[in-house]
Order: structure tokens, then C-alpha cells, then sequence
């Protein structure tokens, strides 16, 4: 499998800036994300405050952003990381289907605004999943409910029909939804993930639906999930002003490290981790020379 | 005297940045520096790593940046601050000719990468000086050296010269110097201030050169000189995350606050320190109302 130097997780402007910098840096990078960059950039009516493009609508400063990266040469991954294994001296991260490795990681996925539901975090992995793609086999004949919070989403929903007995998509969007005959679109508020020793029923603002699983599909997944034993502090990843977590090696980066949650401040910090990450690497490859030398 | 909100010092895409926020958050800002904004963007070749405005050349992207400022109607003062006093709650600053005051301030004035020369930190005050307007008239009759680093100080050689007997200009760049006749340029590199009890020579790497007073006029001054009692790390001013130093209401970002020197970072950073000065005026606004209300 190859081996990158830097796994980049996110296509925000941190995550873009991260791999604009390492790629200067001369580093082999993967970047994991959205063509569409991000969501909340994307959708955003203007941005006033990224000095020297004033004013500057946020699916224009993405359109630019997605320009930079191409100019460069750096593609971006199209996948979703539910979890990263620290591995001693690399990460392995696992894709919807596929895994990755990595000499550094850098952690750039935004930050989850919403609460997560009561028993969510109690029925993850049992009943509760993050990724379609990944848990749909399990989901044969069953029902199952995906909550999508954006309308990517919407393919998800449909792929799980394929293999499902029933599917029910809950939007939490106003966008018109286009999912498949199969799949029953259900504009309630999720409230609730009930169950016993497995969830059983998605309680919603209206009713209690009985399902066999629930999908949770945000635009990020919270860091202590994301990743065993990388300190959080207040649901943020814990860094020091290099952008260095707790573990060697892995760096974070933009709205998943705290406020302000504001583009250029996580364009800058995405710059520092890169910068950070590629010292990281250089002091390896010193001594790894060192023990061959002796 | 105006009282301002925040009083920001540089004009490099830290400040840009920290006044541009400011802006927005509504504060009576004063911006301090040069209407060029900064001569190590300004004479950057190309900028590789600046996302969403890829290979741009710096002197473009300060265009951009001044464009930026001109279209939310931000000022520039075109004056230098050669020193900082914190006065409990406000802030008074001693520019060339002016003094102002402001209920924060924000140091964005880029890092001194020379180090001093021996016997500058020695002689401060005692015929080394960094401002030859507010010192000029203490060199009646006099002779004095200048020692710029950056053409724009070339007309502070020549309003010396009106008053001093003698004045030799030392210019520690390239281009072509343009000096009045009553100025002598000496294409020499500084080695050494020399003196007793004052300063009384200019030891350069030809020869000694007796003089009264020798101003050293650099892009910027270190951090220690321009603020009594600001913490500083290794030349840098210590800041934690949120871009606070060690005095309440006192901010920096950018350069001066530490590697990486990148543009991304101190445009990234303007914005943190730009937010805690916002927060911290808000606060204090509360704290005020609470105790009228008492």
C-alpha cells in the first residue's frame, strides 16, 4: 500500500491551505474530501473578512480555492474517513470501502455544530452508523433510517435501498430531496435514537419510527470519534500554537480546533500544520539517516 | 484626545486582516503603518501559498489588500510608533510628532530579522536613536549617521540634514539612493556603535566614523524596545492561541509573534487577535454598564 507523507482530512480552507503548503514543501500528500470543498463555504451568502478578496461570495472563494489546487496539480479524494488508527510511526485511515496510510495526518474536517442526539454515542456501532457505504451489508431486509444533512447525502440513502427492506430519509435541509422510489423521504426533526441493548426506533418530533439502524450522516464526524486518543477539549482537538495534538504526528487545523470559526483563520492555521507537519517529517528522515549511518 | 477602540500597529496582512475584522465588528479603529503596507510583501517575488489567489506576486496581493481596506473605507496613518505604554485600561503611543490612545492594541509590526548591533541596545537614548523626526533637534550643529533599511528612509536623512552640521546615510539595501547634497551616502555595512558614555563613533566594516548620534531606522523595532513590560520568547512577543500576551487588552499577531513568517499565518492570526480585541471591549462594556447599574 502506498504510503503518503501527509493524509490531509478536510477540504475547507484549512485542509486547502494545509496542502497548497506541503505540496510547495514538496511532500507526498493525499487530500480526503469534496470536490464541492465544503459546504458551509459553498453556501455562504459573502464573506467579507479573507483580506484581498473583499466581499467575495463563499461558492466564488471555493471556485478559486478548487482553481489554486489545480494549478498545482493536487487532486482531491473523494472519500470519507470514519476512523484514524494511530499505528506507532504511521496512521492507517480507514474510507468509506477503502484504507489509507499515512506517515502524518493532518485533521481538517470543520467542526460538528449540532449536539449529537440523545443515544446516539450509546448505540454507535449498534445500530447507530456514520457511514452508508461501509454498514449498508449489514442492513440487508432491514429498515433502517439516514438522517442527511446535506443533499450528497441523498446517494447514500439510495444506495441502502438497494440492499434494505426499507429505507426512510430524514433531510435536515430545505433543499428539494431526489432520492429513489425506494427510499421514503420524512420531513420530521430526529430527536432520539431509542433501544435496549440495540436501537430499535428513531423518535422524531412527530412519532416513533421502528428501524434496525440508524445513519447519522453529517459533513464531519466529532474528533473523539474520528480518532482514538486524540485529546479534545469542549468537543475541539486539543493543539498548541504549532497545531500539534497530543500524539506525534497528527496535526489539526480550522474550525475542529475552535473559534473563531472564520475562513482565513482556518486558511492560517492550515498553513502552520503544513509547515509543522513537513518539520515533523524532515526530523524523521534525519533520524532514520542517523540510525543507518551508525 | 480621540480614544480609539483598538489602535493596530503594521500594515502587513497581519494588521490588514485584524483591521478588516475590527471593521466589521463595528470598533473605532485606528491603523498604523505605511501605505505601501508592508516592503517584505511588497517586494515578494511571487506568493505561492496564499489560498484562493494562487502565484500572485506581492506587490499585487498588497493591491488587493489596500483595494480591500479602500472598499470598507479603513484609513491609513502613515506614522511609526516608537513606543507603546500600557496606562491600566487604555493604551497611549508615542508616534513620530503625535501621541494617541486606545482601549486595546493590536501589535502586528513584523519581526527585526537583523539582530542589534553591539552597542545598540547599550547607547539607546544615549545618541542611538530609531525615530529621526521626534530626535532631529537634538543634533543641531551635530553630526549623525543614518542607517536605513528601506528607501522610504531617505527623506529622514535629508530632514536631518537641515538641522544636523553633518549626516552620513548608510543605506543597508540595493536600490539607487536619492539623498539631498547635504547628505553623504556611505556604502558601508554597520559593524558596531562605539562609545563611552554616549554613543560616539560608528565602527562600519571600513572604518570608524566619529559621529554624535547614529539612527537606525528598520522596517520595525523588537518587540522588547517598543513596549515596556511585554513578555517576549526568543525575540518574539509570546502569545497564547487566542493572541493574547501577557498584558490585558495587548494583542499580537503576525511575524512578530513567530514562525512560520508566511502571509497565510499572519492574515490568519490578525483575524484571532482581531476577535479576542472584540471580545475583550465587549466584556469590559458589560463590566461598565454592571457597575452603573450598582
Amino acid at each position: 500500500m502506498e504510503r503518503y507523507d501527509a493524509a490531509i482530512l478536510g477540504t475547507g480552507p484549512a485542509g486547502v491551505s494545509a496542502a497548497i503548503t506541503l505540496k510547495i514543501r514538496n511532500k507526498n500528500l493525499l487530500l480526503i474530501g469534496n470536490k464541492d470543498l465544503s459546504m458551509k463555504m459553498e453556501k455562504a451568502h459573502e464573506i467579507q473578512n479573507y483580506p484581498g478578496l473583499p466581499a467575495i461570495p463563499g461558492a466564488e472563494l471555493a471556485a478559486k480555492m478548487r482553481e489554486h489546487l489545480d494549478s498545482m496539480g493536487i487532486e482531491i479524494t473523494e472519500d470519507k474517513v470514519s476512523t484514524v488508527y494511530a499505528m506507532g510511526d504511521y496512521f492507517a485511515l480507514q474510507g468509506a470501502t477503502e484504507m489509507y496510510e499515512a506517515s502524518t495526518v493532518i485533521l481538517a474536517t470543520g467542526v460538528v455544530l449540532a449536539k449529537p442526539y440523545p443515544g446516539e454515542a450509546e448505540y454507535l456501532g449498534k445500530g447507530v452508523s456514520y457511514c452508508a457505504t461501509c454498514d449498508a451489508p449489514l442492513y440487508r431486509g432491514k429498515t433502517a433510517a439516514v438522517i442527511g444533512f446535506s443533499p450528497k447525502e441523498e446517494a447514500e440513502a439510495d444506495f441502502l435501498a438497494e440492499l434494505a427492506e426499507k429505507v426512510y430519509y430524514l433531510p435536515q435541509y430545505t433543499d428539494e430531496v431526489h432520492v429513489s422510489d425506494r427510499v421514503e423521504t420524512v420531513r420530521e426533526k430526529p430527536l432520539e435514537i431509542l433501544g435496549d441493548d440495540k436501537a430499535v426506533a428513531l423518535k422524531t418530533s412527530e412519532r416513533e419510527i421502528p428501524v434496525d439502524g440508524v445513519f447519522i450522516l453529517r459533513e464531519s464526524v466529532a474528533p473523539s470519534q474520528l480518532m482514538p486518543g486524540l485529546e479534545t477539549e469542549e468537543g475541539h482537538v486539543k493543539v498548541n500554537r504549532r497545531m500539534e495534538t497530543n500524539l506525534a504526528g497528527c496535526f489539526a487545523c480550522g474550525d475542529i480546533v475552535g473559534l473563531p470559526y472564520q475562513y482565513i483563520k482556518s486558511a492560517g492555521e492550515g498553513n502552520i500544520a503544513a509547515i509543522s507537519a513537513a518539520m515533523y517529517l524532515d526530523q524523521k528522515k534525519r533520524e532514520a539517516a542517523k540510525k543507518q549511518d551508525a
